[in-house]
């Protein structure tokens, strides 16, 4: 059976290439880093090139790069490193944040930022909910469920107008902008000062790169507690010996899908569209903004249909769809994203997200609706 | 220039078996395991086969074994997990613990417990030391530094003293003792309750296999609040898609030392007092136990010499060996562990670490003789 991957947005494939830059620092180039030997040094240096690398993407410098363990791991530290650093201050957060932003942001002095139904930040509620005790605004690039691309420019300007205003009153708590960045690469422009950040997570495990890497960029002088403390590596961010194959292949990856990503948003795009025009003639509702949207995500509602049911008959065909995202363990709860955009339990329950990819075919689409076709025709079946 | 890689306590090679393992769960299997088609659950079925062998090699359950990216995090999640899961209660560490335990636990109730100048644990001092407050007992099981090996046993026997005692009293604070065994696995039994420790930290990067991995046995029960938030995966112990491949070859790493350490505890043990003797000769004088000392260590000082220098000079003739652990980023500051045992910062500077492994010969140990036996004779370098 062949097989039908559309599940990008949980995980990509290593890529050939990227697996080749990182084999010689399994084998032969083994080191540690902070040895103080000729070897170790040499590792030491292709880890610096990697973070240059990956600081020419973002526009940034390379000291403002700092590897972690993945995106949720870069965005606990953003969390908790912001708002232990400013003891009782408060942080704001949209209601569609991936869990790894929204769990431990609870723990501390949170609020909520609406979205409209199209799953943009309400402009005029992050406006109203910015007082002068908010340190930290935590904002997704691109949603990992809907898709839903986010207006980080314009979020920037209200941030710095509001900062402008507090500081007049003599207010010298700073307000810094996060954003949760780990869908975009493929298809996004980084540049932190174009889009006005001050903290941005990656993940190089979702641009075909290795898994258990990833970094976060920290603008220069900005104050952060460590979440991992020990040797002090990471310029005291984050200690750890290196994860040095990954961090080569995550730089390596990057480099590929922001090289390729104007010609593959071209490319998806059009599938994508196609695809979503393809759904709603079968009845099929698109979920989030069609207009601000990763080219690679179509999330659908089939109305009266159970998702599970559906994403189990693909698997049979040997075709991989998801019925949420991949990252949360606790499966059964709607999810929270589409509760946001004011969809009921039901309609959650009868959405599917596809996600395209480098290697996403036609072909393989052809494939999706056709079986999806047939399966709409059988009756929902009932516990 | 045939290379001497003696600093197998900073980091060892990826077996060659162990990336045969791990490459197909970079290519073909890379699916998430939280998603729910059948390739995905595959992912997720090899993850937890990891587990289940892992656990295998502690005695414990599967559920008792949390992946993480490393040492730094199992150690950071003891420390912080614990004491914010007991507000207020204090936890005791030895003085020669590493930099990923000392480090956290300075920001709690902490207090140092002393070790003998062989770099044993003072059992007489850690008794007096925990009191009705103490929540938590950090030990190494065998220092990173010394090769110093503890007697985890007589120290877990007098924590259940102590224990029982209390809890006589009324009083229900449980006392957990943790160890970092980062550098234990290929040469000692790892059965967590032969050794009676509710903790204990892996990393793999230490026994052959991928940086960037490692776990925390966590004893069923204890009460441990998580340091990553997210998805819930690890049981919510430890939220963040699983470095996949990097799991699968920790295990199978594991899988190897574990399997010949009898092997290569009576070969290296051999090379290594063979080793000690012929510094011994030449004027070096060994730090550490020599009785309870880890195979593969040899920690010397050399009185009147420049670690660096010594260290700069082998690495030019493609010797490699460290001038203290590799693991700390500030170099320049003389080994917390060395001042423990009663060196000064001139002895502390004048000292060694030679660490054996796998591929170690007598030829390269040889080499490493004749060579310093040179470097000695040289007059030290003033600046």
């Amino acid at each position: 059976m062949q097989k039908v991957y559309l599940d990008y947005a949980a995980a990509t494939p290593v890529l050939p290439e990227v697996i080749d830059v990182m084999l010689p620092f399994v084998g032969d180039h083994f080191h540690n880093p902070s040895a103080l030997y000729s070897s170790a040094i040499e590792v030491h240096e292709a880890i610096e090139k990697a973070r240059s690398d990956i600081a020419h993407w973002l526009g940034g410098r390379k000291e403002e790069v700092v590897f972690t363990s993945g995106a949720t791991e870069a965005n606990n530290l953003v969390i908790k490193g912001v708002l232990d650093a400013f003891p009782g201050s408060k942080v704001l957060i949209s209601t569609i944040e991936h869990e790894s932003v929204l769990n431990p942001a609870r723990e501390y002095n949170c609020e909520t930022v609406a979205v409209t139904s199209d799953g943009r930040i309400d402009l005029k509620d992050l406006e109203r909910k910015i007082d002068n005790n908010t340190v930290l605004v935590s904002i997704l690039y691109a949603n990992n469920e809907i898709g839903t691309i986010q207006d980080l420019r314009a979020i920037s300007a209200l941030l710095q107008k509001k900062l402008q205003a507090r500081q007049k009153s003599g207010n010298k708590l700073p307000l810094v902008l996060h954003t949760d960045a780990a869908q975009a690469p493929s298809y996004l422009d980084l540049h932190v000062h174009a889009l006005g950040v001050d903290l941005m997570t990656l993940n190089s495990g979702k641009i075909y790169g290795p898994k258990g890497v990833g970094c976060l960029y920290v603008k220069r002088g900005l104050v952060l507690k460590p979440l991992l403390q020990g040797g002090g590596q990471e310029r005291g961010f984050r200690s750890s010996t290196e994860n040095v194959s990954g961090i080569i292949g995550f730089a390596a990856a990057l480099q590929v899908v922001q090289e390729s990503r104007e010609a593959e948003v071209a490319r998806l795009e059009k599938l994508r569209d196609d695809l979503i025009a393809r759904f709603q003639n079968i009845g099929g509702e698109v979920n989030g903004s069609t207009r601000h949207r990763l080219a690679n995500n179509v999330h659908v509602t089939f109305p009266g249909q159970d998702n599970e049911r559906l994403l189990f008959a693909l698997d049979q065909k040997g075709i991989m769809v998801a019925a949420g995202s991949a990252c949360s363990a606790s499966k059964d709860e709607p999810s929270h994203v589409l509760k946001a955009i004011g969809l009921n339990d039901q309609q959650a329950q009868a959405s599917l997200r596809i996600t395209l990819g480098r290697f996403t075919t036609q072909e393989e689409l052809d494939s999706l609706v056709r079986t999806l076709h047939e399966l709409l025709k059988l009756p929902t079946i009932k516990s």
